[in-house]
């Protein structure tokens, strides 16, 4: 038995999964707009969408974010995002609906908020889309889901849109090309720690 | 019945729900560095690591990265983050295993990595630090999940830490802080895309 017996079925192994990851590379071959969706209780999809935005004004893209929720403008993301060239941002919501109590208000907010969005999606020149927490409007019902998924889908064939939050509808998910669920396995919240800058905002 | 009864029955709705979030906000009431783990197959796990380090720059924050696996340099992540003032960042792998075909030498740069990753553990001036595709190494093991933790556990305490690949240990898991588990509903590469600069890369 050769002493690099190990190092052998080692290599052996890679190259058959070498052989299978580069199989299914060639298959890939489209380019495409890409519709995502980060969904479910787990703590990073918002997160998640703004580290694409870095990626793609890494790239030389311009970018533009929407975000329906929350009203604060203080957040870290914002910070650091609406200081780079390329970026364009808009605050659209006013705090969560427990925050406002006031229904109609919030519904006005959103189809203001959809507005606004939807220039977006008629400007071939943006890359990337950030539609952050836009599953609540839909989810309450201050969106027509039916519009929006109009809306998406006559945007240009090579701009990305990216959507996060809780319970995003099946209608939209179908819609989808990618949908990653985020899981709560553990959340530091629950043992008393309170949203850390850099982290949760 | 009052025409304003809908609005009524939303605010009662929301003031009690209001009344419980603002609860189990007051009892989370401790600042901690975290440790938090991205794992499972669906795409986001480095995007939302790469998130949290804009929200960090954002708050004036000082921040590393150090990417385990991935050898290539052009990725837009890199491109963008290493043009921004307070950013380390170390590429420490030299692409994936069936790529190196290389058991020793596999094991040999993720150890060498790991000693550039215990400096910055050892640094307090970092409030944000990186360790994308760590789960893989350790996986491998090419990396002794013992001492992996002892060094995250001697960090300053107010160093937050986000570890982001598939298949993280479960030691690792219960010594996290929070952890969320990606899971791949749907994704456009099964359906003929490549990587999209922006998205993947």
């Amino acid at each position: 038995m050769s002493s690099d017996q190990p190092e052998q079925r080692h290599r052996g192994r890679m190259q058959r999964k070498k052989a299978a990851v580069d199989a299914a590379i060639t298959r890939a071959d489209r380019d495409q707009g890409l519709l995502l969706v980060l969904t479910g209780n787990g703590k990073g999809k918002s997160s998640s969408a703004f580290g694409m935005l870095a990626r793609a004004l890494g790239h030389g893209m311009k970018v533009g974010v929407a975000q329906f929720i929350k009203g604060r403008s203080d957040t870290g993301e914002e910070a650091f995002f609406q200081r780079q060239p390329g970026v364009v941002w808009h605050l659209l919501g006013e705090g969560f609906t427990w925050e406002t109590q006031n229904l109609t208000r919030d519904i006005k907010t959103a189809q203001r908020g959809w507005a606004v969005v939807r220039e977006m999606l008629r400007d071939p020149s943006l890359g990337l889309i950030v539609l952050d927490e836009l599953t609540y409007p839909l989810k309450y019902g201050w969106l027509e889901i039916d519009t929006v998924l109009a809306d998406l889908k006559a945007r240009p064939p090579m701009q990305h849109v990216v959507i996060t939050g809780r319970g995003a509808p099946q209608a939209l998910c179908d819609a989808a090309d990618t949908v990653t669920e985020l899981r709560d396995i553990k959340h530091a919240f629950r043992a008393g720690v309170r949203a850390q800058k850099g982290i949760d905002l």
